[in-house]
């Protein structure tokens, strides 16, 4: 006995749930296969089975990798939205344009909307969770955040009863890709970023991963998930790994580190601290052994303690994991008739209180080209102490060629607005190569470490 | 604007939810503390207040480390279930004797439960969960695995898309607190288990943790979500830690290797594979970064691909994180008036399809004691040859004392009936020491290696 029994004795038991899909790119054409694949499995987990009834795309002639029929097929993405027949929509066309006109025309005719849109979400957030709030309906998004690591369910379900101290991660593959060749392999940015998009690991232009927007706007989403309000961009300083050099990821090498592009999300007493930089992290730490396109976040509840989420963070099928979790959850909750209450959970807390990005406390890798002059090591020292900063290990280098012997110091945790300070006054001195590669440094201070 | 307000416009917005728990101890007096200091960020987040009601506990004299008002508590269980006040049922007795009877009782008057119970899932799984299903209601049990790691909500929501092909973890704190210890500090087996029982990290008696039974009970509660059926406990093959000689993880570290406590569930074309064993582990792999009484488990789904959780496996807090958001589940569900589809999720297959353990395929470490003769290597061998195991390395060590010298093997896999019956064979000859020390070896082949 069981529910395939169910399903023989009546055609009610097992409800249908009508999908519809905007956008049939990589990870549409995902979603298709992985239902088409488990609609079983899923019906006999759920009691409902979920249906494809329409896909739009502009382009419909380009092979998806996947067979459908071609009467599913529109360039009408309104009239999926408008569909009677279509119970969840799915937005995966991307950008900040159109995907926000049917995003918002579904959720007023009370359709639940499951998307990916990261750079959506963090930019008209509120406008979109407003709208899901105002229509008593879901705006699903774990898809937006670390492909098919179910970290949104984290902090909404399972870490529900926590206060959210802290969540650091690698929230871009690209990047980590990148970062993974460069340091196995020893090969320059340029290189490995041209091989990326030869094989399409990168897109091109690449702007967006490489600049570090990406994975801020990842961070966004996370941060508003974990403190109830819609956090703005502008919460956010941003530093990516754009011509990154190979030796910076030689002497974190020989200091103990490796080179992460990191998002960290901190809750202080006066706010929040949102920040996305490459960061050097300790060598034996677990975030140093997240290599190629995966992706890992680790989540500090105040009860929990520290909690750590891994897997693909992109790709046709990671994704399109996170998208038909979403589709069930929006079906589930559809047929039991409650509104869900994440839009209010995100609009919960009407005052951001971000910390002044200029406020942020951290250490910082500092690489300069220092003529070999008798005190100018003591007057670097005297610059970065007048400024607060006090410097816990320098390494220097041999001269490996022109006027300056390169010089590494990791300092100790300073403002943000000192280090700025700090190096501008370097800047000035003729003893300091022009061009100071600043970075920044997590120690992970207690049971990370 | 936002929830604030709405609390104070009428009480009806608000609601609030009943808790009654069954068990005062380390994890009770976690909730209670966890529900008091977020209680309000508990009904931002979800518009529902949970209120503890009632507490049971046959010691009403004992300091919890919690302050709560003595007319909350009770010695009388059945009085709490029964308590009309009371609409979610926590039972963190344990055991398998008056925690079943109660749960039943909670489930057979309509009322959700939240368990941290491994050993009762184990062992009585079905029949809890054809009552939850019977009477509509949910049985929650995040806290049985893992701590505050919330993987089974990955199984049962994120990951719901997929078929699970393998899981793969590190589930029972106490066993990676005493081989983290063993590791790092060369110490015996035996000291390290005395000083974790007087610093409260191991319970006396220690056998449920040592001998694997706990990691099993785990292993049982994860297979049984991951493929729709009450998993057996019989179907599980367990080996423990118990006198791990500090040899193996001298030698397991020379080959490149650290030793775990792993739980293994395979899928395979014939059926399921399960069980528990000292594994040596690749030293880059994320599992050999799992240290002190901190758990990890890898999910590997059909679409999304390896996933990793990780987190604490035990504890006051990391628990009560756990039973919390089931708390909250629970409440939700009820709330939104739908049944849970969980309790027919995991009673979805009727036939279990284990894979009989003598059929596991797995490649082991084999230490043997041999006499210093000429052929005794060939010998051994042609014993392993002949039951189909072939070697991938050997590792003869220098004789410290005694009449055998140490050898260690490294196989490639072979099944494990073979491996019984070869070291049957080898206990019988004379050139090979008494006691052939046997453990498992994962190489996590693909993407984790």
């Amino acid at each position: 006995v069981g529910r395939k029994d169910k399903e023989t004795d009546g055609v009610d038991v097992m409800k249908e749930m009508g999908i519809g899909i905007l956008g049939f790119g990589t990870v549409g054409a995902g979603v298709v296969e992985g239902l088409r694949r488990n609609r079983e499995l899923l019906a006999d987990r759920t009691g409902i089975r979920p249906v494809v009834r329409r896909i739009a795309d502009l382009d419909l002639t380009a092979d998806r990798g996947v067979a459908v029929d071609r009467s599913l097929l529109t360039t009408d993405a309104a009239a999926v939205v408008a569909d009677p027949e279509v119970d969840v929509v799915v937005e995966l066309i991307g950008g900040t344009g159109a995907a926000r006109t049917f995003i918002l025309q579904a959720l007023a005719a009370g359709k639940p909307v499951v998307t990916a849109n990261k750079a959506l979400l963090a930019e008209h957030g509120r406008e979109l969770f407003e709208a899901a709030r105002a229509a008593g309906t879901g705006l699903y998004f774990e898809a937006s955040v670390g492909g098919g690591i179910p970290v949104m369910r984290a902090l909404k379900d399972g870490l529900i009863g926590n206060r959210i101290e802290s969540i650091c991660g690698i929230l871009n593959g690209t990047c980590n890709y990148i970062l993974t060749r460069m340091e196995r392999e020893g090969a320059p940015f340029d290189e490995v970023l041209k091989e990326a998009q030869a094989l399409g690991y990168a897109e091109t232009p690449p702007d967006l991963d490489i600049d570090g927007m990406d994975t801020a706007h990842k961070a966004v989403v996370l941060a508003s998930l974990a403190y109830g309000t819609p956090v703005p961009m502008s919460a956010c300083s941003v530093q990516g790994i754009r011509g990154l050099d190979l030796r910076e990821i030689e002497y974190a090498r020989e200091l103990g580190y490796c080179i992460k592009l990191l998002a960290l999300i901190k809750n202080h007493e006066h706010g929040y601290e949102l920040r996305v930089q490459p960061t050097l992290v300790p060598q034996d730490h677990m975030l140093a052994s997240v290599h190629e396109a995966f992706n890992a976040i680790f989540v500090e509840g105040d009860i929990v303690g520290e909690t750590l989420y891994y897997g693909r963070g992109a790709g046709r099928f990671p994704t399109a994991s996170a998208v038909i979790g979403d589709i069930m959850e929006a079906a589930l909750k559809r047929q039991a008739g409650g509104t869900d209450p994440l839009a209010a959970w995100i609009l919960g807390r009407s005052d951001p209180q971000m910390m002044p990005p200029e406020e942020n406390r951290l250490r910082c890798y500092l690489r300069m080209g220092l003529k070999d002059e008798s005190d100018v090591l003591a007057r670097v020292a005297h610059v970065l102490g007048s400024h607060n900063i006090s410097i816990a290990s320098v390494v220097q280098k041999e001269r490996r060629c022109g006027a300056y012997i390169p010089v590494v110091f990791l300092t100790h945790r300073a403002r943000e607005c000192e280090f700025a300070a700090a190096l501008a006054e370097l800047d000035g001195l003729d003893c300091v190569e022009p061009g100071v590669v600043r970075l920044a440094v997590e120690d992970f201070s207690g049971d990370l470490a």
